[in-house]
């Protein structure tokens, strides 16, 4: 962290107005719907006759992330991705965010310029504009709240709740990878605690921590599934474990699912980490979150396009049993699926 | 806090999305606006065919509150005003908030029912609907953060950077009340630290104890401005204090102000508080902060129709003399007006 700086100026030094000048100065506006940007005491946007999105995530440190194994440009990263995530998962288009930080003094301003240097490189990557934010102390640690705007045609957002027996299941990329990242850092945190002069050898593992530190967002997914004429019956973003992405969508669907393990994607790297560490892939790949991936519904007679299509699973279908949630083994034997992802206040 | 409540449910015992949905239930939406709220990836709305207004603030214990004189009730519905308040500084209409919470273990379910209670008091009173946010722990204390969404109609947004030399400068209401209303409160907590006991006779503070702990934002004086034929060239809500707001529309507009010590608007409990502690009266209303009044400027020759509002002070005028920043002295000198509103980040 700002140890590594060479530089670190006292974030006193700039004072409240001053640091935000600072820190907003490299962001571009890039969108005519921005009417106004930051300086003012609201952004003005002017959306095409759109509906509009609006999402919000929060992260803490010490629980969403921890500064010794999380650079703070891919921190900055990460927080924009998690709400434009949000957003995709609509069927909607990121357009704008705001960036509000609560910050101890133990921060310099050069380690906010790394995590606002992160935070513009997701910006310009999926074409969003930084509209607005506050940015004030706090007396421990780092919180990042980010609100993401975005637009949809109207009537054409993908809800959580239009899933029906017989609909396939499908997901983009691969499960779990982003979890047993998460334990390797995790892992390699307690050796640098007891000898913080260890170098690792972390190449073998290169996949699993980019999947956790440096995730992306799924714009193309999105693009592909309008470009294929599928159209999803329900969809969301797996944050918090396929599990629980599932029975909010059977849930709010008022229906049953049933998810095959042998269909569930798990690229290699994750299911070494898994076997190395002891643990279960399928496991990981239910529970795990973090992944940012897209999990969806399709009507079953659009199963040839989903078939086709590169980088998309069909895990399982749909079933009018409501509350019957079930994953059916590799081998034999089904197991009831229930939410163990992760929630903040579960013991 | 948590001690005055008869039942203290731990968080653990409903998980984050049982806390959401006990918390977030008794909010029913009142908006056409709102095509679908909380309960999916993101919240839609739909606005008539205005411009959109987005801001947000973050608000952290131990930096913008203090529990010990702070009831939940009251910190909840004040979160919101803050935001309100700078969409009514636009000329808006506020219409949507998205709350983020983060919060430790030390807060029981009663407790953040009381926070959601004072916010649900806001957006009943205000007409606004709460359509999103996030909840999560944190390792200590409370920061909330709130994103306001409104609506003004096209190319009528009042910006910072329209004054003019020769502009009125207007305030509605009276100043430094809720600074005085804190000192009582500050002085009030080392009271009751030394003697848990002390019942202490505040009701010769009400109105600016009630200017710090029950603001409200003010959405009549906007009403009053269309309904006058007032056109205001700039404006701006206090938030830091009259000082640091002018100095933003002076900087903004690129024109310098004279401010009449003796136009002044100050309530007399704020003058008696200021004698009773030794302060300036005049000092605290320039520099006081979070009275959430509005701030602007108007046309000379809308000198009659302001003069004639009831609760709007015309305390100054706007100079074509960038960077010079004028208190005018009650009898007679005069000083050069600088931002020492607070900043997050001064020494």
């Amino acid at each position: 962290m700002s140890e590594n700086n060479k530089k670190a100026t006292p974030l006193s030094d700039l004072g409240e107005f001053g640091l935000i000048k600072k820190l907003t100065e490299p962001f571009k506006i890039k969108s005519s719907s921005v009417v106004k940007g930051i300086g003012d005491d609201a952004a003005i946007i002017k959306p095409d006759d759109n509906e509009i999105l609006v999402t919000t995530d929060l992260l803490a440190e010490g629980v969403h992330f921890d500064l010794v194994y999380t650079p703070l440009q891919h921190l900055g990263y990460k927080a924009v991705i998690a709400n434009l995530s949000d957003i995709y998962a609509m069927g909607g288009k990121p357009m704008h965010i705001t960036v509000s930080l609560a910050v101890s003094s133990k921060f310099s301003v050069e380690a906010l310029e790394q995590l606002y240097d992160g935070i513009r490189r997701a910006c310009e990557r999926y074409n969003v504009d930084l509209i607005g934010g506050d940015t004030t102390s706090s007396l421990t640690g780092l919180i990042i709240s980010i609100t993401a705007v975005g637009e949809v045609e109207k009537g054409k957002s993908i809800l959580r709740n239009g899933a029906k027996a017989g609909d396939l299941v499908c997901v983009s990329g691969d499960l779990g990878g982003a979890y047993a990242g998460l334990q390797i850092l995790k892992r390699e945190r307690e050796v640098y605690m007891i000898n913080p002069n260890s170098q690792p050898d972390l190449s073998k593992y290169d996949y699993v921590i980019g999947r956790q530190l440096k995730p992306e967002a799924r714009r193309e997914v999105i693009d592909m599934i309008k470009q294929s004429g599928l159209t999803p019956t329900a969809m969301i973003d797996i944050s918090d474990g396929l599990s629980s992405e599932l029975l909010h969508i059977c849930k709010q669907s008022g229906c049953g699912v049933k998810i095959y393990e042998s269909k569930l994607p798990v690229d290699p790297q994750t299911e070494a980490v898994a076997t190395e560490l002891n643990m279960d892939a399928t496991m990981i790949a239910m529970n795990g979150g973090e992944d940012y991936e897209l999990l969806f519904t399709i009507p079953a007679e659009q199963v040839e396009i989903a078939g086709n299509m590169a980088g998309i699973s069909i895990i399982g279908q749909i079933t009018n049993e409501p509350e019957a949630y079930t994953l059916m083994g590799r081998v034999a034997g089904s197991t009831r699926i229930s939410a163990q992802g992760w929630e903040a206040y579960k013991k």
